[in-house]
Formats: structure tokens, sequence, C-alpha cells
């Protein structure tokens, strides 16, 4: 397989899971990934180390990690609210974790129970805590193309908390389209403010939501802006249980499928990933959005017809 | 309201109807129309002059299109096949119609039981035809971006195919990517040899489908390129009945809400279209698949619950 040229961030054992209704198991998790990293996906997050209570999906991250499947070149990451999580998944042996705040002052406050500054202080200490453990850090800033409660966001002081993350360590700033309220000018507006506030196009992961259906366009728009890291989840399951209206992660196989017919390698088999997602619908019991999903899914029920009727 | 920077063709009532299993009723056909008209939306394909035992949906074209709402500005199109639909289109007094045949040879011999040649000059003789009797022309050129049985497209033959038909007198090109296999890069690349090849940006329209989930991408490269008319059809009902794997047209909502997000007028009311599309889910009695619409249907069902518990 040659280098791939777009990096994709597999988002469903984590953002996906976490918001369907059902508690999947452990082990069908851990068929889920390792699917996944068959595929030829480099980067999974896996779990969140956030109170079990939260999150009663993700409350068996501490038996998961542990168990995770080993795949050369293959990197498991867990999101992490703070000190308590960090310790958790350090404890757990995760090798990658992945902080959050939000752009939307409202937003961070409903979401996180504090102000951005606060956040920040934390995040501060956990991001280099983190980096002095030898982790690598991703941090997503939330609601950055639109917040539920206050609309436009202010995309300087975006750049600035992104600066502060930089500042504290963090690897890779994951710019986040929570509700889908993004649009492709606007997502060239504030990749080329990050590029002029120092935050360097390689450190830039865009995790789009498909919403309003504009999470490709905005993928297609980032990409042409020189962002080579975007989240995408299998099927398209996810969205935030936080933020009205928002519903469903940019599908993995629609960014896959789009970039690879455009030239651009994602390392990626398609075929088996779409596999990958048909297995996940079957675990969930309840159809899945993503349109190269359900395009699969006809596929295989027309060739199924054909070779009863042959 | 302002001037439109981007014209949206809406399909619904032809492409979107015809491919439900149920027959709509003339009159639930005309409010479909009344209301798509009263968002704005200038060009409407209102119906069919096929055969009418080849798509019973669309049977009643003749009693349609007399009964028209009049609406200033509104411009009502009808697809036809050959010389009889022509006249029997003008028998029913429309003012515009839509030619059409496929880029590949062998989707043009499966959907209209003739060569590309010989669909070119029944073409020559229904657009002359049309044009002398003052009639605006569109010509439809489906599979331009892929094509279900032969896969890959030639460009340049489908660029002698616009140049033929816009030398017959055709107004508008209408580019169609009838089972969603087109990519950003291959649009722009389309789009160039059409320049290349003397056809007038102004006269090129995409009428793209999201099978794979790529239409809103490909517009938006579309757009870029300097195409300025769209097509789309309200909750994204339509497909192709011919074509193996195809559903959905583009959905008219995502389109006039990512142009409009992004500063780009279309002159059409976001909400008003917005509550055409739940009405058409309400005639058909089936969950349409339009991102946008289910957003909206989410929003309206959220604001139904809180105003009961409040």
């Amino acid at each position: 397989m040659t280098e791939a040229q777009v990096h994709i961030y597999e988002v469903s054992p984590r953002d996906g899971l976490q918001n369907e209704a059902a508690v999947v198991r452990t082990e069908d998790k851990l068929a889920l990934i390792d699917g996944l990293a068959r595929t030829g996906v480099r980067d999974i997050e896996v779990t969140s180390f956030v109170r079990p209570s939260w999150i009663p999906q993700l409350a068996d991250a501490a038996e998961l990690v542990p168990q995770l499947p080993a795949h050369e070149g293959v990197r498991y990451w867990a999101l992490i609210p703070n000190m308590r999580g960090l310790d958790r998944a350090l404890d757990a042996g995760i090798g990658h974790v992945a902080t959050f705040m939000s752009a939307s002052e409202t937003h961070n406050k409903k979401n996180l129970n504090r102000t951005r500054r606060e956040s920040l202080a934390t995040l501060d200490q956990v991001i280099s805590t983190a980096k002095d453990a030898q982790l690598t850090v991703r941090a997503y800033i939330s609601t950055v193309f639109g917040c539920p409660y206050e609309g436009t966001v202010d995309v300087e002081r975006t750049v600035q908390i992104a600066q502060s993350l930089r500042q504290a360590g963090a690897d890779v700033i994951a710019l986040g389209d929570t509700t889908g309220m993004g649009n492709p000018t606007l997502v060239r507006e504030v990749v080329a403010a990050m590029v002029r506030g120092g935050v360097p196009l390689s450190s830039i992961a865009l995790h789009m939501h498909d919403t309003r259906g504009t999470a490709l366009a905005n993928i297609l728009a980032g990409y042409e802006a020189g962002v080579r890291i975007f989240d995408g989840s299998v099927a398209g399951v996810g969205g935030c249980p936080y933020a009205p209206g928002a519903s469903g992660n940019a599908a993995t196989e629609d960014l896959v499928h789009m970039f690879e017919a455009m030239g651009h390698g994602t390392g990626i088999d398609l075929e088996r990933l779409a596999e990958t997602g048909v297995k996940l619908g079957e675990v969930l019991g309840r159809p899945l959005p993503g349109r190269y999903h359900l395009y699969h899914l006809g596929t295989q029920a027309r060739r199924q017809r054909s070779s009863q009727s042959a």
C-alpha cells in the first residue's frame, strides 16, 4: 500500500457508540476495532475515560484498552476530560489521548460545566502531564463552526484557544463542527486564520458533522485549504448528545470513497471498510445513515436477489 | 429579494415522483408545485411526456400542465423523449422542455433502446422544432460522471454530444451524475472540457445524485468551476429507475442551505422550502432522505416536545 495522502481518524468506537441508546458489549467493540484496523485505518479513537456514570456506553474503557488488538502502525486513542481521566487512561495503558473543550462559552459551560478559561487551565495541566508521559495528544475544539446556543462563533477567539492548546503541547488540534453548522467558506476562513495564527496545517484535523448535509463539502474545502487529517465514523454513526439537533459524524466510507475517487490515497480498503460498517449495523440492530453504507447495502441486496433468481 | 447568484432547478415533481412506488394525485402534485413556487424557486420540472405506460406516476401530464398555478417569473418545464412527447407537451401548453440522452452508449441503449447516434438525430429534430415553437430547451446528458454498466465515461465524447445538442439549439446542457459516481476532481475536469469545447459556462447545469454521498461536494466543485445552475429535489426524493444502485437526487434544502451559508444568494426561502419538503413527506407517507429535511423534522419534533412539557 502506498503512503496515504489523506489521514483518516476513525471515531466510531467512541463518538459513534456513545450516542447509541444500546450499550455495545466489550467483545463487539473489540471486533469493530479489529475490523477497522484491518481496513488500513491508522488512528482509531476507541473509548473515553470520562466518569462512567456520564456515558454508560463507554463505561468499560478500563477493561477495553488492555484487550485492544495489536496491529502494526495502528494508534489507539482515548478521550479524556481531566486529570482523573488521564490517570485512568495511563493506568489502562493507552498511548494516545484526546482532550476537549468548546470554542463557544455557552456550549463549554453546558457541556463541561465550566468556563473556557477554566477549561484551558485544566487542559494545560492535562496536556503537559500527558506529554511528560510520552503520550501523543489531540485537542478537540468543538462548536468551531457554529454554536447551537450562540450561533456565530468568533474565529479569532478560536485561534487563541488553539494557540494555548498548542503551547500546552497538543500535537493535533481537531476543529469540531459539533452540530454541522459549518460551510465551505467558513472552513477556509477558519483554516486560514489558524495558519496566520501559527497553528501549522499539519497539526490541524477536521471533525465535521453531517447534520445539514455539508460534511463532505466542508471536508473538500478543508482539503483544498491544506488540511490532511479528517475524522470519520464508519457508516455515519455518532453525534453530540449535548447539542440540540446534532446528528451524524461524517461517514468514513463517504470520505474514503471521495478521496480515493479524486486520486488522493487514504491507505484504506473501501470494500473492507464498507463490510465493517455492515457488521456494526448488525450489532446495533438499527439502520445507519452513511450514504455509501446505504449504497453498499443496496448493492449487496441486489446481488443476493439476482443469485437467488438465477 | 436580491438577484439570485445561484440558480436552483427543482426536479422533485418529475424526477422525484417518477421514482416513487405510489402514484401521487394530480391535486397533490399541484399543491407541491405551488408550494415550491412560493419558496422563490424559479425553475420547476413538473412532469414528463413520455408514454404514460412507461411511467404511470406521471401519466397525468396532459391534465396537470393546464392547471399549473400562475406565478410571475416561474418557469415550468416538462421532460420529453421524442417528437410525440413534444407534440403532447405543445398541446398541453408548456413553455419549457427538457430532452435527454446518455453519455454512455450502453446506458443510452438500455434507457432509450437506441444508439447515441440515433438519439442525437432524434434530439436534433426535437430541439429545433421546440425552438421554432419558441420553447426554452434544456438537454440532459446522463451518466456523464460514470456509467453503471461501462464505468468510466469518455469526457471528450460527452463534450461532442453537448456541442451537437447546443448546435441543435439547446439553451441549457444539464450534466447528469445519474448514479452518483462523480467526484470533485472529475466535475472540474468535465466543466473545463466543456468550456474548452465552446459550451458556455452560463449554459451548463449540474444534476448530481447523492448515491455515495458526494452530491454537495461535487456541486461545490462545480460552483467553483463557474457553474451557476444546480438541480435539486426537495427533501432528496428521486433517482433513476434504470440504473442499478441509483438513489437520491441532491436535496434542494441542502443546496440552498450551503449556498446561503456561504453568502451566495439563491433567492429561495429555506424555511418555506423545508416546510414544503415536510408536506411532501406527509403526502408520500415514507421517510425522505434529505439531510436538512431530517434536521428540520428533528427541530420540529423537539419544539413540539418542549411546548408539550412546558
